[in-house]
């Protein structure tokens, strides 16, 4: 990443990411030279058209699915809303979902899971809520602030036996599993056939893709209503002229976070691994929160008791280190995080926690870099608490 | 504007409209180096939240209104669907709304005031649609088809006298009316308080600025809901995480269109009435259609009775001229055009028309040279028919 801003140490990649070069790079025609609108029936529209519908291929190739089982969309919440807009009947979702997930299932009757201590979602649990007339259940790929990567294909099987159940029994009622993916994508398989899901939510502006867009891919056996009707774009599912420089920016951003997966994840873990290794060594009795055995490579939460964590981010962020204190949506309501209190964290330790995310943007250098700092900040803190 | 196809004739800018230079600069930065999610706490991130707000300020101020009065969405098509969410009750709408108005009024009960054949909507007819159930009126600014500038002002004072004679009679529904002014901005006035509206859409795309961003304006009475939930942005009306560099190019095309609009208007309207004398001195028998004497400036709707618009369409792409017939939304679903049908224009003058749209690529030599053009290949699709 070739950022102007060498001189922040960026830890916030699960709020913000910069756009990728080679994604700027594949936008930037449809933004004056290829500006046409893709139903205008002549060529050079027909072109834009066509870089669209390839564009929606390469994002359906990249999980597995197929382009017109794919809309894309102004960004993650507008997917889960038009994904919940297509349901009548009783949802589940967990009690750690993003609050687009809560909103959403608020619409609808609908039971929330609580997860285990570590953040996750028991696929027992899911089990006993789902009911004769539950139509979706949503479970997040990872959670945006643990980290803890929940077992989909768990409750994927889960949902296709209360789907046999209904079919053996002669019930009509559908029931999908649907996936908020907006993190991992980039760290973890997405693959949909793979995660065993029906619908997924991708975040284009979580993967070094342009901000305000996103996409819900959805299987075909999946009913779905608009939330915007209009001119009938989008098989009428999403109306609205089509975002083509979003969607082929989104194609580049989602086929390099698949591709780099892997290597990317053991990259982070090694720098996650040693920043939790070297603060725990400093600070014995941090918290560190989440499933340590199934979490984003990239992710850190980590409660220093006693800390005020706004406090210490100010601090941090005097000496360039920038740092989130729970959820970017949870922050900006003074409320505490609802993922902390459904993990049962104690509010001493909740208010003192820090969640540290490593991207693209990290590397050795500049983790060793933010440490030093972190340490000293947390000292620091702690010297002016005993006062 | 600095394009580099300028090779092509545009005369489809009610289509697209490429992204003025200075809306790209003001957004350039926040691609990669200004990238920060605007909820986050640290500095730089509050610089982006600052740039939002400034962005909504100045689109507040150009259409003066206020700032929290404004809401920024993904385009005209989410910005409408917005402001009919939030109504419990009859809608009125013309004959000649955008699909998205027509759609989005399907959800409610509903009127559909006839036009007259200048497609311009009487207010009498909409005072004859108002019920005492009805809250909301919807009025497009101008025709995208035809250029018609609707008598928004005529249809203020009846909705104006509605809610008066209800406030008389202690009745308490409200009635709003809202403008879809995708079309018109940058070349008329689009004042909230001089057009009589409650709330105004604008679309960016057609303006010079980023597609895939909008605004709804309500004035702080309209009772609004939210089509997409979750964290709470946009004072809970449009959740979502903010779209800054698309605001800020959206605030910057605004200004601009706003302040060059009377200018702008002049120009088009000497080039326009050129290329209308002329093409109807060619072709007498030719049909201008729309209000002529209420038109917007760049706007040339004209019918070759016996033309098949379509093969027109194709033979003058082929001599680089860009030309619309119908609307690019109808266009694309082999349907004959509503507005046309609206305005009782014979199937067979319907089936060939231009929609001939000026605007900043446009001037005396490209005009010129286009015209030429149009005279030469309906001469030959002329000849062709007579054989």
């Amino acid at each position: 990443m070739n950022v102007k801003k060498p001189e922040l140490l960026y830890l916030d990649h699960a709020a913000a990411t910069p756009m990728d070069e080679h994604v700027l790079a594949a936008m930037q025609p449809f933004f004056q030279d290829e500006f046409f609108n893709p139903s205008s029936p002549y060529a050079p529209a027909v072109q834009a058209r066509r870089a669209y519908d390839d564009a929606k291929h390469r994002l359906a190739v990249a999980i597995g699915g197929k382009a017109d089982e794919v809309i894309v969309t102004a960004g993650a919440t507008e997917s889960i809303n038009l994904v919940f807009a297509g349901i009548t009947g009783h949802v589940v979702v967990s009690a750690v979902e993003h609050p687009a997930v809560l909103e959403a299932a608020r619409r609808h009757e609908h039971t929330i899971v609580p997860v285990d201590a570590k953040g996750s979602v028991l696929s027992e649990a899911v089990a006993g809520a789902i009911r004769p007339d539950t139509v979706l259940v949503s479970i997040q790929l990872a959670n945006n602030e643990l980290g803890t990567i929940q077992p989909l294909r768990e409750i994927a099987t889960v949902v296709k036996a209360e789907r046999q159940r209904r079919a053996e029994g002669g019930e009509a009622t559908p029931i999908y599993l649907h996936s908020d993916a907006s993190q991992g994508a980039g760290q973890i398989d997405i693959h949909v056939a793979r995660l065993g899901v029906d619908a997924l939510t991708l975040n284009a502006g979580k993967m070094y893709g342009p901000k305000q867009v996103g996409l819900l891919w959805a299987a075909s056996h999946v009913t779905l209503s608009p939330l915007i009707v209009g001119g009938g774009q989008e098989r009428g599912l999403r109306s609205g002229t089509e975002n083509v420089a979003g969607a082929v920016g989104f194609a580049v951003a989602l086929e390099r976070a698949s591709r780099h997966a892997a290597g990317e994840a053991r990259r982070l873990a090694q720098l996650r691994d040693t920043l939790q290794r070297e603060l725990l060594a400093a600070f014995p009795e941090a918290v560190v929160s989440g499933n340590q055995k199934k979490r984003l490579a990239g992710h850190l939460h980590i409660s220093f008791p006693g800390i005020d964590a706004e406090r210490l981010v100010f601090l941090l962020e005097a000496k360039r280190v920038l740092v989130a204190t729970g959820s970017a949506c949870a922050a900006n309501k003074n409320t505490r995080s609802h993922v902390l209190e459904a993990i049962g964290l104690s509010p001493e330790a909740a208010d003192g926690s820090l969640r540290i995310t490593l991207g693209r943007l990290s590397n050795e250098a500049t983790s060793a870099q933010a440490l030093a700092i972190i340490v000293d900040m947390v000292r620091f803190e702690q010297q002016r608490m005993k006062k």
